[in-house]
């Protein structure tokens, strides 16, 4: 379907902590999920990886699910025209991220959910949402990633500490990271990962089991969010390039969204150097091409 | 069809240029315009009013036109995080404008079309532009209101000579925003503007006259430009709220392109804190909830 | 000497932590110390109070005795034009502080002479420094202090994560913030402090008892710093209004050299907009216009 | 003297306008006048050199005559920890510059010094002024050097224009360049440069007349400045090499003040980095190590 045969260029394995390092770089799965269930794949398909950031995609629907509206008291919905560890915008916003795709964000995000629970039990609470939107309860955390990121946890500390001093977080800094690297750390594979999206391509109904998991206005917002800041700094040129609502993770996974056609999940390790993965940008710009399913043509 | 009768709230006509100040702010117009052509309005949609920004949607047609992907040399296409007007962003990126939709991109971008002309040629090759996609021969510059911010061109020189002396303008400052303010000074109503958004709803083509005005491809990416940066600062709550690709201006007025669904021109001077047309906006989000016509549903 | 009685606004007792929030804003104290190390006082100058930033003088002056310019990898010396815990700048320049008087910047200090060192052991190592430029061993750490400190440390914490994720810290971040919080919280009155000051007012030597402390270049370089960068973002304003090298901290506390005429130290725990002594910065303004002593004039 | 002769670095000299990059590198003066007005000089010290932001000094001597601390509505006195030609402090500060000898702060100066009145008036003035301080009527206008700037005015247009729009500069952009462009210009020697600061070196006195051109505590004030925001982002290291108040010009020229001890010019055209004169300031360094005239020693 999709002619990557020719690219040689394909990124750089995101190693700013070990166990995503190790991941072999010529891998490429991607896998369509269309409306009414079916599941159309290629390549590393059923190779799972670390989902990393797009799990920031659920998490936001839980938090949007259990405080509505109300989520928007601890983080902003406009793109931030910077990286997504970047501290800067913090600092002239006081302390609230602009958006929940960015890690601050999404930090904050899961500290409102946590809701005075302990990060057993919020991860179990994800876990079991990932499950059902993907049905399949196969579907586990890698602990090894996320002790490892807990273990380079720095960048992301600095970002929760200085939220916490603006009393922007409920829960002590070490427990919302706990929670926020176990969240990361779901481990999928395309086509689970494509099927978990479905709800986002029919207004908020997973067609296949004929469910409504979220409002159909709410589907909608939650597909506006990976549009505008769903590929940090680079989420423009993805919006060029490819055209759909995404949600990129350094894992090298990309969720991207084609409402009423399908939900397509890519997966190739390298990254770009705003990084997002490179052959999975371009694998999707394929398919958009040629499917001509951009929300921006008809 | 829309319930804005019990709207008090209209925001604040923009005031930076006495022109813009006296006009009344309790006027509101709107018009759809559907592929085969069709017009239907409401209010006062018969009231020309100055599209201000919304002619940088033309401008950067043009642009792509003569130049095709040659303008990104000279402008960026990610969202830029900050206000219409910001210059912290030119200082960082070393003068290049971070999209075509903010006054620095948009002045780059009409400096890129002069291409050595003087203004009066390229401003009757805008004009020529704008009243070919509308159909309409009547469309003119506002002189005054381009005189007058011509005279108040404080901020937007600064943004000029900075790109200029970053080497970014290769035409006299002066020439450049007496071009950029006459762009702005179009003076259209909600049919006359709901008309030329024609093209981009039908993937390139005015269905209305059978003609082919951009590639399919092009139509697409000027529509991602609009939805990623036609709202400012506010462009992540405009795909929120709204859910289409839109550009607005301080005169009041936005163009919103729902792909294979229609061209809608709204008009009401009030502007809210971001400078977005504050009734506009509500009378968008209101026709996208009753229609469905989001791009982000189906 | 000095005319403040009929001064009664007092500015706001630091409140960031209890410990210190506690304070009786009335107080106010007076020493200097001239080069013989005879001691003039007024007020509560044998009140103890938490020197807090003014310890950055010291642990500056025994980095520069143990790796001398070697330091200058660590932490940069040019004024930061930000409030004293802004982050912002460190992003900007990849972690490194733009001074050692700025929290980042003697937070880098710190973590540089602990040298693989426990916490403790660099603790002792300050202590004693102080002690013998004081003169005076029953200078001690106020621990309740410090304990408060590492309770509300979240913004430090932020800084110290940002700065070690970006390689620049050695130690563990949070041994190097309980060093820091115990540095801070040294606890010394008016005439301790004045005396500890005084090998600063003669080129290094301290004339009371004859020791040459650090060289007559290092001494001048040290007064530098705290001219350029002792009073965070209102350091112009105090070299405008005082014109001495001088150094203050949230306790209330400041330390100002006036260089071959006398080490003087104030306390008055009310603090004005930007963090330093209302009180403290007026008596010096007041001081320096009787005496003179203005490093600007002669 | 100095033993500058084994340096074959020399820097680059500043080439933004043509009439600067044409000077001969390999020149360097020196001169010092001590505080009855005598004069020592060696190498080109005879040369005359383009002032450029070293005329800073004797505008805000001028400002602050004409209307004390009313200038401080216009400018501030704080380092702005940016290059000199920065427009973010501005942007973030309403459009105040931060200090009186970044170029922003000197633009603003000039237009407060104006007063309604025409370029050729103040410029007169300030001219009259400095003949008056150098003792040198000779002393003229370098107006090839004036308008070579105005032709590449662009940057410092930008700072103007974005002034002006935030209601902070009274006259017309373009005339009050055109007088800052000629202040830049006004063209010296060393010897006359040195004798034009004597009143900076003995309290506001020129002990050589016996004439007080401005109070002590101004003439100290004055020199506070110098040290604090003298050198841009490079005035820390200034401070910290040299400790002397201490003013730069692109022109290669340096300004530096010892209180009760002498004023001393140096020119050398060769620029660091960060735009001052390479040797130049090498040369102040080590005759501030051998005079020890530091302020921050005795």
């Amino acid at each position: 379907m999709l002619t990557l045969s020719a690219e040689t260029a394909r990124g750089k394995v995101a190693d700013y902590i070990p166990q995503l390092a190790h991941v072999d770089p010529k891998q490429f799965g991607i896998a369509v999920c269309t409306p009414d269930g079916q599941l159309y794949s290629a390549g590393h398909a059923n190779t799972p990886f670390s989902i990393q950031s797009i799990s920031k995609v659920f998490t936001l629907t839980i938090a949007l699910g259990k405080m509505g509206d109300g989520i928007w008291k601890h983080v902003g919905r406009e793109p931030s025209g910077d990286p997504f560890n970047s501290i800067v915008q913090l600092e002239h916003e006081s302390g609230k991220p602009r958006n929940p795709f960015i890690n601050a964000g999404a930090i904050a995000v899961v500290d409102a959910i946590m809701m005075g629970h302990e990060p057993k039990e919020t991860l179990a609470e994800i876990l079991n949402f990932v499950r059902f939107i993907a049905q399949d309860n196969s579907i586990c955390f890698d602990h090894k990633v996320a002790a490892s990121e807990m273990e380079h946890r720095d960048r992301n500390a600095s970002l929760a500490h200085f939220m916490k001093a603006f009393g922007r977080l409920r829960h002590d800094v070490d427990k919302v990271l706990g929670t926020y690297f176990h969240q990361c750390a779901i481990a999928m594979n395309c086509e689970q990962l494509a099927r978990a999206g479905l709800f986002l391509v029919s207004d908020g109904i997973d067609k296949a089991t004929n469910t409504r998991v979220v409002s159909a206005q709410r589907a909608r917002r939650i597909n506006s969010l990976m549009m505008m800041c769903g590929h940090y700094d680079g989420s423009g040129e993805f919006a060029y390039r490819v055209g759909l609502p995404g949600k990129s993770g350094v894992g090298g996974g990309i969720l991207a969204i084609a409402p009423g056609k399908g939900s397509i999940a890519v997966w190739s390790p390298g990254l770009d150097a705003l990084g997002n993965s490179y052959l999975g940008t371009r694998a999707l710009e394929q398919l958009v091409q040629k499917t001509g399913w951009s929300v921006f043509g008809h």
